[in-house]
């Protein structure tokens, strides 16, 4: 009998299924279309203990109980159906583990539905990429603490490993696990989003080349600035297209394509009233860049005027990676509020600590400077707002000046920063006491009766204005 | 028998109902709790051609024939429950008119579930509060074109009259009325937060009084930012608080409230995947109010280092309000696109000029520059982006410099400006061929294989990075 089922053989679960027959287990796969699964074992799963099925009755049945089956197939209604498909080769507790992108609101209804026939389900975030699947993901376990007891030791052997240690822990109850990959990924888009704009800065402001820039992102990378995605910027950079000679990134279409997570982000965050201007302003940013016929036919009206300024091109470099500094720091904060928020109105009981030590590696968002935002999480009984630090503070407050001057130099070249802009304008309205909303809160009492309170007295007032 | 049956006798319900019999129609008026309609009857409605009814059956029987019941209710759940109420005395053809605010998807499906009856059912938004619904409101019908010619004549009578005519025209199919009223909140957020901005500046900035402040925008109100929203902003900042002999709005708490529309119109935009960021940014806004007790304790440990400026006031006041108009601009822009994109998937076919001429009434909205932005839509077959016409490029191309200089100004103050810096890099991002994110869509290919495509030829490129 086998230790654990694999079911679903994309380019993911190809690498999860290597992944797990290389730390020693026996591992069953199974996929919906037979040429990929024989493929499969002819290729990469050559003399590796791993063993292939072409029914899923065989599949389960070849399993060792409780059974374990990981479900690495596209999120949505397909997993639905394969679970319909299970259930009937299922005992009572089994388990299916979803490591697909799954709606975190499928999983909290799949669990209760399989709850109820007696069979363990867990929502499992699982990121990076494929690579990361081969070599260690990051893992985002989330159910009940007695399906994670199952396959916790596979879980913690397969996860990628740092000197904090693996990345995997269980993040907490009912659909917590989705819903803290869902969380990563919103913080992805903001991530790429702002080094995207520090490249346009780069690019058009300093006139700096492809590789000149590649090796500016290679400095960062040594430095705090230090993560995946400025890694894997200054490496694709360096990438030469064979046909021109030119950097591939040159030759790249300005539009940015989305599967949805950061989509459900800043829905999350409408939902459970958590403010996120710049996770939101990320997903705005992709949706733009989708509209590349508007964009050049309206370019064409435009007369730019630039500016006749001497630019100190060391002093930009240096103020444009404190901006970044600031923006990642923003874009955590904006994240970790709302999942502490959906923690305590979900029930989910997230240890925020955890999900930031499990982020350390082998995900997307991995960056030393999860170290800082653990550090002040660790200091606080209530960690829901990271900003609420006063070493937040000092550091947020050493670099303002920097975003202050980076977004003003943008607009002088038509530069547009989204993520910067509203990162800035979430920390001035967040240390802000007094906002102009009296105004707002009195118009909405003028024209529909809404009511107002008031600062030196309690109660709710209403004025007959005219 | 009455011409028509009002339902509902709120404060909105009752200013309706005088309204229509005010303009010589017979209106039967129930409530679910009978004391607020003695009440009615003894006080407003007094000798007036309304008649009560104290249940259900003898008020539908009270009406002629076609019957048309205009719902006043609270929104949601209410909505159905009254409907249901309502079936067992009506007959095949009879017409209920929703006038709330409801959500348009329960719009959509309470149509389909009506028709199934032979029922026929209007969903209408109704803007302009309690004074509007008593003196003419801005009217947005949605629904059959059979349902609306039954009390199209009463409607037109009831509605805002202007220059451009009635307030009130036939919006579009299914639930596009309610749509229509939806983006018209999210919109009014979009504008409120935008004028609340640059009152913070002239209170924090130029340090004006309360008083001084409605004189600008008095003066204001005079010329093209002519509109309901600055007109009643002068008028309360004059408002004096008898207790303390203070300016009324200087006491009030800056927390503004919201009843949901806002974030329905952000959650419409996310998901049919239009950009509208200063929508949702003012929604953000107003969230970020609502953490007082957390902005106070943050605002304690900054230290704000103000520069040394010589500020020129009447330059200010004067940037400031291109900064108004421009952002208004696009906030109008940004909505109307939206309606656009509905109007095609939700098969709507709203006529945008026809939404804007409502508009020009008896709104919240309702501002001169609406006959530009009309003008703007008129000359173009493809009136989806206000943005794609040479009129609206050069009326935003010469305020971009004074957006550009008061929010950097705000910026040395601490002042968020999350309206007027959304709408700039919203502008920027709109008219800019080469966006970044060639770079976020290489990091994706990189890290996830999702491809890209190139500006150098056809079809869809994969790179194996290193």
């Amino acid at each position: 009998m086998n230790d654990i089922g694999l079911l679903g053989l994309g380019v993911m679960g190809q690498s999860l299924a290597l992944n797990i027959a290389n730390k020693g287990y026996n591992v069953s796969v199974f996929n919906i279309t037979s040429d990929l699964t024989r493929t499969f074992m002819e290729t990469r799963a050559k003399d590796r203990n791993i063993f292939p099925f072409y029914d899923i009755k065989s599949f389960v049945e070849s399993l060792s109980k409780p059974r374990k089956i990981f479900l690495m197939i596209v999120a949505g209604q397909p997993v639905d159906e394969m679970i319909q498909k299970l259930i009937p080769y299922l005992d009572k507790g089994d388990l299916i583990i979803d490591g697909g992108n799954s709606y975190y609101k499928d999983t909290t209804r799949r669990l209760k539905e399989l709850k109820e026939k007696g069979i363990l389900y867990l929502g499992v975030g699982v990121s990076g990429g494929e690579s990361g699947a081969l070599n260690g993901p990051s893992l985002m376990p989330g159910g009940t603490i007695e399906a994670y007891d199952l396959v916790k030791d596979i879980l913690l052997k397969i996860s990628a490993q740092t000197e904090s240690g693996p990345c995997c822990a269980y993040v907490g109850n009912d659909s917590a696990g989705h819903f803290v990959k869902m969380l990563h990924n919103g913080i992805e888009y903001g991530m790429m989003q702002a080094i995207s704009e520090v490249y346009d800065i780069l690019r058009k402001v300093l006139k700096l080349s492809t590789n000149e820039i590649a090796e500016i992102f290679e400095e960062w990378n040594r430095g705090e600035l230090n993560s995946f995605l400025i890694e894997i910027s200054h490496k694709l950079m360096r990438h030469i297209d064979k046909s021109t000679g030119k950097p591939t990134l040159e030759l790249i279409l300005d539009k940015a394509g989305q599967k949805g997570t950061g989509k459900w982000t800043a829905e999350a965050a409408l939902e459970l009233g958590i403010p996120t201007p710049s996770l939101n302003a990320a997903v705005e940013g992709r949706i733009i860049t989708f509209f590349k016929e508007d964009r050049t036919k309206l370019s064409r009206k435009i007369q730019k005027k630039y500016p006749d300024l001497t630019l100190d091109k060391e002093k930009i470099i240096e103020e444009l990676k404190n901006a970044l500094l600031f923006s990642n720091f923003i874009l955590f904060s904006q994240g970790l509020w709302l999942m502490s928020e959906a923690s305590k109105v979900y029930g989910y009981n997230i240890r925020i600590s955890d999900v930031l030590k499990i982020w350390k590696g082998g995900c997307i968002i991995r960056a030393k400077m999860l170290d800082f935002y653990r550090e002040i999480v660790d200091e606080k009984d209530d960690n829901s707002n990271l900003l609420n630090n006063e070493k937040s503070i000092k550091f947020l407050m050493e670099k303002i000046e920097s975003v202050k001057y980076i977004t003003n130099v943008a607009r002088e070249y038509y530069i547009p920063m989204l993520i910067h802009n509203t990162a800035l304008d979430y920390f001035l309205s967040m240390t802000e006491e007094n906002l102009p909303a009296n105004l707002i809160q009195a118009q909405r009492d003028f024209f529909g009766a809404h009511t107002y309170s008031r600062i030196d007295m309690e109660g709710t007032f209403h004025t007959i204005w005219e």
